[in-house]
């Protein structure tokens, strides 16, 4: 039996309210002039107020070592394995943008990109043309029939797109066009197992096209296609935890993954504030709410530690707004670290505070990497926190006689 | 997936170096007189001040409880699951004295011991007979063929020797001649399978013919065998990480166990000055350096706290020439605890400490047992300890979209 199995046997639906406030990238690395991370530098009072009256520890998304993307992070954070929930970017990009996708359809995440006339990549982003523009080009290549296989083209953001091949018998064993390199070629798409080579030859075709059509448009000529990937199918909240559950994120790709597990969408802003006040106008319609706040990883990802703390200091501002809606149990914390430092996602764990009636408060009362070091939840995987926060809303039985 | 698959998705081969510095058995337990362990009384300027710009902690080559022999203790501590991962005593002996043992072959451990005329053992160690010596009793011995099947006896160390038996058909499914015990008979050889009955047959002749050839070699006239067993077969670290990798270890056995899983062995003198010589020489060419030192574990075996406190001093004063080299990632650890008060190896956790531009420093400033229970790194397994270095020296891509 594995551990989702055992939670999901002894789950209970009850009124008690959950919510899970994920700061994407929260965990940090300290700024060498002060020996503080970007956590510890923000001033933030009511997340230590929380973590003073709650109980604190460190979690591991995949393992020690492990540096995750953005679906296993979350995934684990939902208490679900993220080795063996892997997803595919393809599907995931498509699940972000509300597109219907369908068992057996192959989703690819796609960039347009810049072409010499060698047919080498220069530029894999396209000069980052605008999402209008992205739009625009996704029109020209949308909505193609070729041997029965419909694909459609829609954009995501910025450069960014997804294609999506409807038709029977495909198969997303692909390898990606994207080379990650600049200056060679595109990489064709070939068939890592052999169910997949009609699909491969009908993406080399698209790809072709692509090109043809794609021949004018200067910086966005070429397009290369990566994480061929089918839809997941993952047991819901609802099956495991029987949680009416809701997802509070203003970017897709979150919103998306908690389509996979049945969570419901509410409309929200995509500012701090907007999400705070979708909560406050939501908040009785869910047992449980995941929400999501996406600008500490951006402002990790481009190494400005002062942003991701304004950030953190933002966010604190508004926890009144959350606290005053009496949740039982409060979860805060991260999908992953994303160290101003690195510049990107890291392995290092990543701080979390639970707060809820029956927690049994440690000595932690500050939120920070290295107060949560001797938190009373010591450190943990990030499969556990939703156990946790069952528990401690006693919507698990009691296991055994 | 095990974690190790996982690994090896995700391993990259880049510039950055890694040195695994293990002290054997450098666990220890406190002195009743001052309540301080080995590595708490010993003067440690150098390794203290890694602890104090590192991070630390303790970690369980084995799992909690559980004592681990040197192969284990070392294969987790190269990232293997050391359970899954056993050796036979035989096989180890065999290619740590680089006896080049070969898929099929079956190598046992061996000890010259005095048997009186009952046929009782009276001294499990031949009264230690030195090294000279069993190389000339070996010579006796070695070169036979029974039943087709060819032995060959090397000598160890002191009455220690390695018998293989090379030919077809052969299983290492055999129990030990040696009881353990003195005062009673050698126990003959039985087949623990049916497929080992031939080979048993042949072990037996062996030992008969062995009885015969050394009776009048007072005080080593009889030979005990132990740990039948055949060569492992793991994947390398070059297959897992990517890393060309070395093991400078002045015994035999540790260099067997680093040849196990890939490494090459440079040359190198007994002591700790000539170990440390052979790191600055030979660390620009490779990736990842496993160094062993001895002499702690014997001290503690031999229940000598001072002279374990006295090896940990020595081994300090020559990290200098290891830091001056810069690698990216250093990691202190031992392979499990030897606790002079205990005489052997032990269940204990064993500290750890890892340094690294980009590790996340804790509170720790002294490199101890006590100390190492609140550092950053926590409580976590040996075979943790690979990922976190990979991590830290940048060689681990992220995992999922």
């Amino acid at each position: 039996m594995t551990n989702q199995d055992l939670i999901k046997s002894l789950s209970i639906p009850t009124p008690s309210k959950i919510v899970l406030l994920v700061i994407d990238g929260l965990g940090g690395l300290p700024n060498p002039k002060t020996g503080k991370t970007e956590l510890e530098t923000a001033k933030k009072p009511n997340l230590d107020k929380l973590a003073a009256g709650g109980i604190c520890g460190l979690s591991d998304p995949v393992g020690p070592g492990i540096t995750p993307g953005s679906a296993p992070g979350h995934l684990a954070l939902f208490g679900y394995d993220p080795v063996a929930c892997n997803i595919g970017r393809g599907a995931l990009e498509a699940v972000g943008i509300d597109f219907d996708l369908r068992p057996g359809d192959v989703a690819a995440r796609g960039n347009f990109c810049t072409m010499d006339k060698a047919g080498n990549v220069t530029d894999r982003r396209a000069g980052r043309i605008p999402t209008e523009k992205c739009a625009e080009l996704c029109k020209l290549l949308d909505g193609q029939t070729i041997d029965k296989v419909k694909i459609f083209v829609q954009p995501v953001q910025d450069y960014r797109f997804i294609a999506v091949f409807c038709g029977d018998g495909l198969s997303p064993a692909l390898n990606d066009t994207d080379s990650q390199h600049e200056g060679v070629p595109p990489l064709p798409v070939n068939a890592l197992s052999p169910e997949a080579k009609a699909t491969a030859a009908i993406a080399n075709q698209f790809i072709a096209r692509a090109r043809t059509v794609l021949a004018k448009q200067h910086p966005a000529n070429m397009i290369l296609l990566r994480g061929f990937s089918e839809k997941p199918n993952f047991p819901s909240m609802q099956d495991i935890y029987k949680l009416k559950s809701a997802s509070i994120a203003a970017y897709p790709m979150y919103r998306g993954l908690a389509r996979l597990v049945g969570m419901e969408i509410p409309k929200t802003g995509a500012k701090i504030k907007d999400e705070f006040k979708t909560l406050s106008e939501r908040f009785a319609d869910y047992d449980f709410i995941f929400m999501h706040i996406k600008p500490a990883d951006s402002a990790g990802e481009d190494g400005d530690f002062d942003r991701k703390v304004a950030v953190i200091e933002e966010l604190d501002s508004f926890l009144p707004q959350l606290t005053a809606l009496k949740p039982d149990v409060l979860v805060v914390t991260g999908d992953h670290s994303t160290p101003a430092m690195l510049k990107g996602h890291s392995w290092h764990p990543v701080p979390v505070l639970l707060s809820a009636r029956y927690c049994r408060p440690d000595k932690v009362t500050q939120f920070g990497e290295s107060a949560c070091i001797t938190g009373g939840l010591g450190r943990l995987s990030a499969t556990q926190i939703m156990p946790l926060a069952m528990a401690n809303a006693l919507k698990l039985n009691k296991f055994g006689a």
